[in-house]
């Protein structure tokens, strides 16, 4: 949450000249996304396109970390491919040139559609049951985007990301961290591969959704997007959305609501349902991984807060423990 | 830089709530302030005010450090008193009972008329006389304020501060940083105690300023707002314009059109163009003061930018050795 370079009126003016968007009227750096600088823009509005004078407004996404320039057309491509099929995504706008991205001082930048809606803490059933829908929408406008982008966190990547981070590591963080080595290896062998696949979000977390009461109005933050089992990004949103904070506090209501969601568009198949259990624990040992990692990366007195594993750990042993019965209709 | 404070949706939604401004629409976390989280919200606009159905925007600010809740009135009060009487700065929006603030989780919050315009990081001296003349204008408004608080940051508390680092931790940042005790010393001896006075900002740097084109559109962040001599507030804005950032290369031409700009709307007296001078260098001790402590309270690992004293060590340097020719009109 951060933003880690500084542009003044002088470079934003410039950049935002390369644009059919109208004159810079105002940009406010935002605090949201981990590995990117963001702003908020409002300009005086395109001439060409159907403005109102009312002003338009953007997201301009610097790229500073872990983003690879080769990646950035299957992303940027991505939600112009989900938005023109009306998924609640933020389609990109193109440069003068006709560019999705820019090089500014060496990095890549690009200006985003602004979607309206806030991040819900406290989802109900009826928003996690519209989070379901459009994440069904979202893998069925995939399946002819064309591009494909391999998924570098599944759960042979998690594994070995644990690995790297080494049992002493892992255990200074908590002594029930080491275990999920062991797990995670259990879950690499008998992880399923042949499940219907598209492309998948992976990280669909609340603050990824906008939303306006019960109805979607964005869905963002695409960067680990990747082509991986339906039912695999199904089970990341439900460890994402049906828990507190630290994982203690598991709401069935939200669980059922969200997969009563996702099959009122797409109806699982009878062996992804089966394979639940197992693609949400490998979906907790994904954020198990990259938090161990962060935390190991991260100095105590930085400035910044950590994301406790633990709080991942937990959902890992509910869903062993729980099985199939933490995907049954609510009662 | 940074929001110290996470509000979801639902704690947003029943703030807003609480003022004629409409329903939520968007919230974003801005990276401004460091003693406050801000937050960018969008609504759909006053039912009672003239509502033309775009919606509104509003700056959202949790005051977080620093900031004693008893001087809020005093502050936000500023705010209204200058925008009533035309002055580019941001009015307090009210809330359904009066309220200026109000508090949330035991934080104050108070909601800020957005308004248009960025900050520029390299003035024109057009920009720079429009910078002045509104500086001036906000002196003359405020005259009749009723309200006053003292500045804690004088050139005394500044003296104070400096002291209280003490040496070696000066020195640790810099050699020739411990120089500026004495030098804080003889200002506060020499430091002219009969000057015309005012509400000043004490704070106007080129990101406290938001501008499009030649014109202010905004004077943001009077978190330091206090009474003091109306000239030492043009020469704080004097060393905050006239430099680059280090304080390295000093630009005539923005300082001549600075003060010209302010003398269009108040000519400066005989007695305050002669201690510009001095007061320049008290605004420089104000910033090295500041600087050094934050710098020896941050960690060095803290994912911050600290602020490097020195390059108001050098400004200070500078208008010592040039005494009133820094102030001569442009040649």
């Amino acid at each position: 949450m951060a933003v880690y370079t500084h542009l003044g009126a002088e470079e934003l003016t410039a950049l935002i000249a390369q644009y059919d968007v109208g004159e810079l009227v105002s940009a406010k750096g935002i605090a949201e996304g981990v590995s990117n600088s963001n702003w908020l823009i409002e300009t005086t509005g395109s001439d060409s396109a159907s403005s109102d004078g009312r002003g338009a407004r953007f997201i301009l996404t610097m790229y500073e970390r872990r983003i690879e320039l080769s990646d950035l057309p299957f992303f940027l491509g991505l939600l112009d491919h989900l938005s023109e099929r009306d998924c609640p995504v933020p389609r990109t706008i193109h440069d003068l040139e006709g560019a999705a991205y820019r090089l500014l001082d060496g990095k890549a930048i690009a200006l985003i559609e602004y979607l309206p809606g806030v991040s819900v803490d406290h989802p109900t059933p009826g928003q996690a049951r519209a989070v379901g829908e459009a994440l069904a929408q979202m893998h069925a406008a995939s399946q002819d985007f064309g591009q494909t982008r391999a998924n570098g966190l599944d759960i042979e990547g998690s594994r070995r990301m644990l690995a790297e981070c080494g049992t002493p590591a892992l255990a200074s963080i908590d002594p029930a961290l080491p275990k999920s080595l062991e797990i995670a290896a259990r879950l690499s062998e008998d992880w399923p591969q042949d499940l219907p696949r598209a492309i998948c979000h992976t990280d669909l977390f609340p603050d990824n959704v906008l939303m306006l009461g019960d109805q979607v109005t964005g869905m963002i933050d695409f960067y680990f997007a990747c082509e991986d089992a339906m039912a695999y990004d199904l089970a990341v949103t439900h460890a994402a959305w049906c828990f507190d904070r630290t994982g203690e506090q598991f709401s069935q209501d939200i669980g059922a609501a969200l997969i009563e969601g996702y099959e009122s568009l797409r109806k699982l198949e009878p062996r992804e349902r089966e394979c639940l259990p197992i693609l949400a624990q490998g979906a907790c040992m994904r954020f198990i991984a990259s938090r161990a990692e962060d935390w190991i990366e991260t100095p105590a007195d930085a400035l910044v807060t950590r994301k406790d594993p633990m709080d991942f750990v937990r959902r890992l042993s509910f869903y062993g423990k729980a099985g199939s019965s933490a995907f049954a209709p609510s009662r």
